[in-house]
């Protein structure tokens, strides 16, 4: 952490703001330049609150330079985490296909859906029971009976289930889902999160819809620092200025976490682009960029599905995009260990 | 709404769809041109869930004409909502003059900052007691105790509080709290939201970072068509691509909302830069534009603030912009009724 | 094109309303509801000032159902264009792979890379001659004497360049460059493209940081209005909050304009990051995507680059880099005809 | 400049890139942590380039600590830049008020309008001739012919002209006109900059649409290079999420800006938002906010301008609007010398 102070800055408080950055336990280097008096701050800084030094009159601007996050952070761990989701390793080479669909609609549905995807190449089985929609008005999911066809979809196939959780109450309901998926609103939801870290439940989290890299980390280190490590990071696309599409799928996101994190890193590109079309070019690139799996809405029936059927692929779709993706992986770009 | 079809679209297909349409009791009205078929949707087309019709082969594109929020919507509700706070009338050209630190520390600390923000014209007393925070290492707030503070601070000074509700299963302790904030963080927690539509409660509702105004309103309108119509908006910046301040006020959002709803708008210039020095400008300026209030963090040592001290002003800096408010606010702009 | 009334609109008005409107040749078929009337405005809309109409007193709104560009549609023009760059064509299939430094710095190092990049597989060689820096006081390129070395490389490998043109009155200095870019931050200079529409030159069109993929169809429209239909489009990044690289790829692009144009769609992976590391598997996901090309920056010394050094990969890396291009290539998405 | 280098640092190399620095006549304070190696760069670093250095291998990251920019720059020069236009102080108090059409459209047009806005109290008038409309197809401007007619509304009211300048190349045609505007799409053309840098004419910058703050100076820093510190700062809107205003308003730049610069710093409501009805709150909220003026769209007639009619105010709204201003304008936030 470097600290530039006010020009020009007393001697006296100069020292008294050492002394006390050195009963943090932090080593203390001084600069003193003819404009500016710059104190690097050596040791651990991660536990430093940045605000409470920026707010000292004599303090013109604090910069980190070690990331706030130490549980996440590939510093400290430069290995791959493989995260194990009910006997399906995700990360370090393993690739995690995803795929079902927005909404659980019926049991029939579901099963359906489920055996067409595994027939297709898929590891893993997502279907929403819990719905947050932005209109009071529309189809909220059908809840805990949600839950219950996932879990016979997960019998009759044999693919451990991914579901998403919206508030920390619905946790003993979750007891059976394989991976507890955390929304982009949910991302900041520092109650859950921080609950989540109780349990030993993988954990999928996806990036907020503006929420800078550094952030989602820090999110990851609130579940981290509880003692849960059982997390999975996915892009899913910021909100910007464009509105062709519903967001921006920001895939440079793979390169920029691969460096930052071992955890593994998954993309899902249906709901970054809305748009049904765009998920198979899209799943591709993020295969080549080296993602360590992928998250797809599959819908029997995208026209009549009873949320996001704009974004979903049919099943025959899927098959197709799982055989380009069997084809891409090979030559997909692998970081150094 | 306005359902723009494929080209070319074929007559039998467009007849079904029509009278699908029609079952939800919409009048259809079909624009036959040379290259697009535009049906016009004409009713209450709130209910219709947009994706719906997007995801049928036919359709190229959907676009809303009316707003999908009612309640909250001025179109049906043209008078200006007054909040009552406890006895402070909010909205409607009665000004909220909200002010305190953003935690809570200690009950002199609490009491301390109410008297003085009181006897410089604040007429509600704000102080955190639960606190998001984005490191899991950082203060998180005195919780439960905070809120007791709080009402210590109420009984010494008369003035109603605002406090941030983070989880739904918080509301208990909040009973006694007069107005319950949501945080940006939160403003898309629907089931929060739900929960708070079932009670009377005033709701102070902020911005999410990455909100449009259209969303904000979704989310009003989440509390509203549960039947608690006691919302306040509050504007607390964006995120951008500018990183001077920590999010980028939008002004614009008050003559926008005053012109899209009926319930007040406040602004919360603090959060929305985190720098001090520019609390008192933008607090003028808000005023100017027309704003029903202002929620400013004010501490009695903002260098030992727990936390936001950088944005934190003094209490005599605040006496001097509570000052410069009223002598703005007899020339602020005025809305037409 | 839509055009919403205000509510009520009185008969008259909409009857001269509709009156002007067909005198520019429109069908105009009108829907009366109860809470809006809409006009649906048939024919050619292209040239219709949406602005105008938008400042109506009688209007709310105005929607456009039809892009606002023609010749670069490829709803008028369905067919794959392919650009012939100097006998290197782009597009409909045939991919560019352009490399180079940023900035042409010496004959010598401006041939050794040529020499390089085209030994691992490029067909074309960029280097910038002009150089659009932020800082008036950094490197600003060597000018007319920059492009004269650049000739001197392609005589030397036969391989056709890629310079940028800043300003129209460079135009006599770029007679003999064979793709004329236009960079980021001109690409709403209306007059230089107006000026590049009277030429045949095939001009390289880059994204604006902040611009929607309509804006940049819109300004690829003012070079084709002139009369010059070899234009290709580059994706480079646009600015977003997240700050860790230095601007957002948005890959999502590629499938969205190869939907909205028939032009050919390249990618820039060097300068949307800033990051070497990032180019290898950013360049790989963009072929998976589809693109019909790549820009890459390669500098023999990065470290002592004038420019742009932390984004440029050493000719080694770029071998690599073509090689895993060459691999992905017959597994790419391929857009239907 | 703070650098921070990868670990581990060779010894060897941490010496030779500090006297590599050294010989740049700064002075180099080298901390060496357990985690990491920072040096700090003492002198003037603004003529440093940041991407040279951050290439070099050893480098993991490059802070700057001093703005790059020294002729815009506060701390340089603390009192207030008044820039005389034609007689008309801006800055430093004298508070600028600019009003006129977006294009002169004819004599008796642009002449009526300077009578009136003149009458209400506006101190400049401003009228587009040349303009940048982002379709081919859309009203370009009278050009050359506009020019002569500002000319003669000029001379009919004695108020000095404000018109946008494109291209270099038009340079000799805004020989008599006071203040030449640069547009949000050329705030980056470093030609047209360097260009206006040689002259003495006052220039009036305005902030990109997607430019931070620093960028915006760094383009001042160009004009001023060149010798010309006539410069007064636009803030016009900057491109966000949000699309219900055509841009989002950045008030929080007027407290920025005069933290940062000397340089006067004004503000655009009317191309901000693109919204006629919120030019008068913003008006408003500017001024409240202590900016040095304010630039307003008029037109006696915005259903039928040819450009921009939405955001265009009639003279006797703006008459209303600068009464308004000069209402708030004593109580405005005023910034320290």
């Amino acid at each position: 952490m470097v600290v530039v102070l006010k020009n020009p800055a007393h001697p006296a408080e100069v020292r008294s703001l050492v002394s006390w950055l050195e009963g943090m336990g932090l080593d203390i280097h001084v600069t003193v330049g003819r404009e500016t008096t710059i104190l690097g701050l050596v040791g651990d800084t991660s536990m430093v609150d940045i605000d409470l030094i920026q707010a000292l009159d004599i303090v013109e601007e604090v910069k980190r330079i070690q990331e706030p996050y130490k549980k996440a952070n590939r510093k400290f761990h430069t290995e791959d985490t493989v995260v194990d989701v009910s006997g399906v390793p995700v990360g370090g080479g393993h690739f995690a296909l995803i795929a079902g669909p927005c909404s659980v609609e019926s049991e029939e549905q579901i099963i359906r859906v489920a055996q067409a995807v595994k027939a297709s190449g898929a590891n893993l089985l997502r279907g929403g029971a819990f719905k947050p929609r932005t209109s009071p008005y529309a189809f909220q999911g059908l809840g805990a009976e949600g839950l219950k066809l996932l879990l016979e979809a997960k019998k009759a196939t044999g693919l451990p289930i991914v579901s998403e959780i919206m508030d920390l109450t619905q946790l003993p309901l979750f007891e059976d889902v394989d991976l507890l998926q955390v929304g982009a609103r949910n991302m900041q939801n520092f109650d859950l999160l921080r609950e989540l870290g109780r349990t030993q439940k993988p954990v999928l989290l996806k990036r907020g819809l503006s929420s800078t890299l550094q952030e989602l980390l820090m999110s990851a280190e609130y579940i981290m620092a509880g003692g849960n490590e059982n997390v999975i990071l996915c892009e899913r696309g910021i909100r910007t200025f464009e509105t062709y599409t519903r967001n921006t799928l920001d895939l440079s996101a793979i390169p920029s976490l691969k460096a930052l994190t071992h955890l593994p890193v998954i993309v899902d590109p249906s709901h970054a682009t809305g748009i049904a079309r765009m998920v198979p070019p899209l799943a591709l690139a993020a295969t080549a960029a080296g993602t360590d799996g992928l998250i797809i809405e599959v819908h029997n029936d995208p026209p009549h599905a009873l949320c996001d059927g704009p974004q979903s692929i049919t099943p025959a779709q899927f098959d197709e995009v799982a055989a380009g993706i069997r084809q891409v992986l090979p030559y997909a770009y692998r970081y150094g260990a």
